[in-house]
């Protein structure tokens, strides 16, 4: 259930409705967006008819049932959207963001190369796996703790803050010490434990689309770390697994509009893996702002004939900084910016 | 093979290699692009070896095989893009084309409030089903013979070419007569008998992608037409089978950019069938012309609430009229025009 | 909706009800079970409430809505299940159907060759290509004509009725003539053209599986046949398209009880398309009739090693042979017999 | 690389070939096989060539290179078929091992009742979900360290070693203190963080197809877990997700013969969520075994009307004992026994 105040209500008020809320065992969780503040209740709903009762006090507008299966992630919770900050950098305003960097860190030249590049192209964000979630136990696994420390160095020195892959619940406070943004892979959509200990931290969240999530699984996926209290989740569509060969997956930009319908969350969109084919990477980063899209993941290299991992589908630098020039008149024409 | 001729051949020249195909038992199509003709020859691949021997001739480029299975349909074949002219509107050009209409003909009344709307959003083609793939034989089959009629009165008092859906290698002639575009449908994507009639015809044909074709079968549906010698063909993306239920298919417009590197062809894309659902029809028109599509089909109705079929995809009038105003810009952001 | 009469109805009554379906304007199809005579009503719903009044006929038990889409493909119009008679084979009974034969006809040696074979692995029917639909126009498209003959001719020796794939509707004459049994291929599953056409002769039909044709809307496909009112329908199982690539297709082997419990018609299963793998045939063929399947479908062919279409999946006559011995006491263990 | 030894080999010279190997940075295992011992390489394969100078020893017969990705899971590496042991319970041999139980614990009543039943009914194993993997946060998430008590005193009232699913590396002392089989489920098929940690324990782990796992990319799963040193691993087709939505899954048994031919490793299946309706699982079940699958997973509860979760493909104890016994018969005829 939801209940929503009346607007300008003060912050008694508030905590009035959130103790009334945790008496009848339900969490309460306070939402406030420019509008309205929102009070999302989390509970066993045989009590739901219970929470009806609020809508009597004078400064509860209404109590209403959530009716798809998402609670927190809802659009009606926060009709306005959300935005979410990357330690001063915004995703999900007018601005598109563009996070970029190489699919895995393999050297202090190669992280720190990429990093001057993509700054230099535009990017806001940079990105680069420390531990590569990898088909084989035989490759390369990514340089893990001392990536990480050569991601956080690079992004210092080009003034980027940091996105960087967890696996492991158990990684998360190393991640919290030298990320600005921890992504969950999309082989880990559904790892509900690390999704439960995600919602217990503040940092904001990248949540990839499983290979083979539904658009519903994937709020719910991201209601497992809204639930537990983190509220700063970005969601990102990486391409679903469908029976076409011919690129390495499916990019389903339907997901892009539908959920902004569906949830307030921002939703950016991953080219690199979507397509797995670096001449395709700009055309459909091109599609995804004008459906709709809050930002990109771009997967840049140096030179990415030598890359360890996912060669095919990062771009070079120059070619990165081509699609940032074709970027910007699509995103005005849709009324956004770079 | 492809018989790669040298810039300023004459018309003599080329019906010498012609022939010199032919006696060799291939089937010779001549390709007349602005920069280059080429002789495409179809027939038995165990032969190929003689053709290599064209390359003496003196106004013989190069002779060279296709690697992909399709041949006429490769992009080498026209490295500039085929246009294809629909009673006067170009398909494939600088200019992106707008086909709309209802999904069905469902009367006089409807077809030309449709026709009259759409022309005054700034739609260039008129489409609608006269006969209708319906998944149920208990379901309304369109209005046969009769639609067709109202459909090509509502086109010519619009000053719109009409688009529309042929099922039955039997009704050639009937389409021919009335129809400047015929419809190969989802379902008869792989109908080999219907796709060869379609390429002794000179009429344009508009294939769609089968719910679950990949793309290089799509192509090889296409090279059915040409082979015949039909070579007025244009692709449509629709949308593909997955998991996803949220949306009635997945719009893969990966094909998109993917098709445009492969074939010469024209690639439009129809937001209608491959969202189903109209509220996103408009985000994914826009993403569509950004990611390098000639075209659009759109479903409009005067009323879609009383539509006999597929309601809920269908655009208003007015929402079309916007949908045409967002996308001027866009197109000019990619460098194209409406 | 359906009527059901009362046990032991008269013919006179039967007509009865047949006239006064036809006055409310609805086609009856009546379907005589053992147990019971049904009337199917095909027609516009809306005037379903009016046929309710049948129900006041004292040899009427009752009128029912099918809740399905399918109506005459249901089982309840037939309980104990239906039973296709291909020129003196029986598809549906407790005995196990077999099928097989080559992919395609190459010759009259070579399909003798597979008569012979086959007839002595113990096939009750010979299968053949003659018209064989293939993905490229340059393919090896089938010996047409000449092949149905060679194919008829072999079986007639063997002392096999015959089943071949009929792809234009234009053919329709010729197949009547020369085979016993009409294949559907998977990629003419909803052309509904060709259906419609084949609900009009009273051959029977096996109607195969489209690659990504939901069960609904299978059984819709042979309503489209049945409602034509060719009642002799035999649906086939021959894998489905999705991600996995390890095999040809995904062999959907839940499709079996499942159908039979929603449908009356016959099911056999085609592990050779199915599986695309000839080392996969035997056990999924045994799987297959574990599951419930009244037949199979195995594609034999004397050496599959110069076989001009499918080698790969194409069983050699001795594997066929083993694969016969070891079905014989999986039928029994699930109460069937070969 | 793979460097099988000649027959009869000793200790000692087992040894010596352990010792060359890791002096050229491979990790070495050893894997004896009642034919052969073979020595499996794994490191760099980059030093591939180097390995083969080992073929020079008089007691190695051949060195060769796997050329699927998978090594350890081989078929290759042990011809003959692994056989794992579950606290005195084989799986792998040629009896059929039926692993039973409810979905979920849910009450100390319930899984003592489930335990009592499926021992009846014939079952060698007892399953049941103390910690469950919800798509919702809000559903019933199991009763966690109480559930798994239960579960283990349930089991062990009624002579049943137990098997339930692991969702977090941190509980892994827990599991094994409390459980003879750790399962993983389809939504961690792919978490590489809980599969390397299970690599490093000597308890057998039941490892579940992901929804979207080719089964290539399902045998590196278990490579995961092999390559760490744990040999106990059992497969378990589950179902993958399709577009087909009559079943809640696709149950794909062309896995079962495939995965066989392909490795060593048992192969189970869980027609319960491969199906998601009970009433296709005891066709299915004997499909499975038809196919050539070591044994079944097949959810028991009982009274499935009140379950909490996944009631509709739950059997209830009578029914579980109806399969049981149509399943003897169908094992007997492909020479397996219950």
């Amino acid at each position: 259930m939801i209940v929503v105040l009346k607007p300008h209500v003060t912050e008694e008020q508030i905590a009035t409705v959130v103790r009334m809320v945790e008496e009848l065992d339900y969490r309460a969780h306070v939402i406030r967006g420019v509008e309205r503040t929102v009070v999302a209740c989390v509970g066993d709903e045989r009590g739901d008819h219970q929470l009806g009762h609020l809508e009597s006090l004078a400064f509860v507008d209404r109590v209403m049932p959530v009716l798809r299966s998402f609670k927190l992630a809802a659009r009606e919770v926060r009709p306005e959207g959300s935005r979410i900050n990357v330690n001063g950098v915004e995703i999900g305003g007018k601005r598109i963001t563009v996070i970029a960097g190489p699919c895995a860190v393999e050297s202090k030249e190669q992280v720190e190369a990429a990093a001057v590049a993509v700054k230099a192209g535009g990017a806001h964000l940079l990105r680069g796996g420390a531990f590569k979630p990898r088909t084989s136990p035989y490759a390369f696994q990514g340089m893990e703790d001392e990536g990480l420390r050569l991601l956080e160095a690079a992004g210092h020195k080009a003034g980027l803050p940091i996105v960087t892959e967890i696996m492991d619940p158990h990684d998360i406070d190393l991640f919290v010490e030298h990320a600005d943004m921890l992504q969950v892979g999309a082989r880990n959509a559904q790892n509900f434990s690390l999704l439960r200990r995600l919602g217990r931290i503040k940092k904001p969240v990248l949540l990839k689309r499983g290979m083979s999530t539904k658009l519903e699984e994937f709020l719910m996926a991201a209601e497992y770390i809204l639930s537990e209290g983190n509220p700063n989740v970005v969601l990102c569509e990486r391409g679903i697994r469908t029976f076409e060969t011919a690129t390495r997956n499916t990019l389903d930009l339907n997901a892009v509009p539908l959920l902004k319908q569906w949830t307030h969350l921002p939703v950016i969109v991953d080219p690199s893996h979507g397509t797995g084919i670096w001449s395709l990477v700009t055309p459909m980063a091109l599609a995804s702002i004008a459906a709709g899209a809050d930002g990109l993941l771009i997967e840049v290299h140096p030179d990415p004939a030598v890359a360890r991992s996912d060669g095919p589908q990062q771009l070079k630098p120059e070619r990165f900084t081509e699609l940032m020039k074709l970027l910007a008149p699509v995103a005005k024409a849709v009324g956004r910016s770079l």
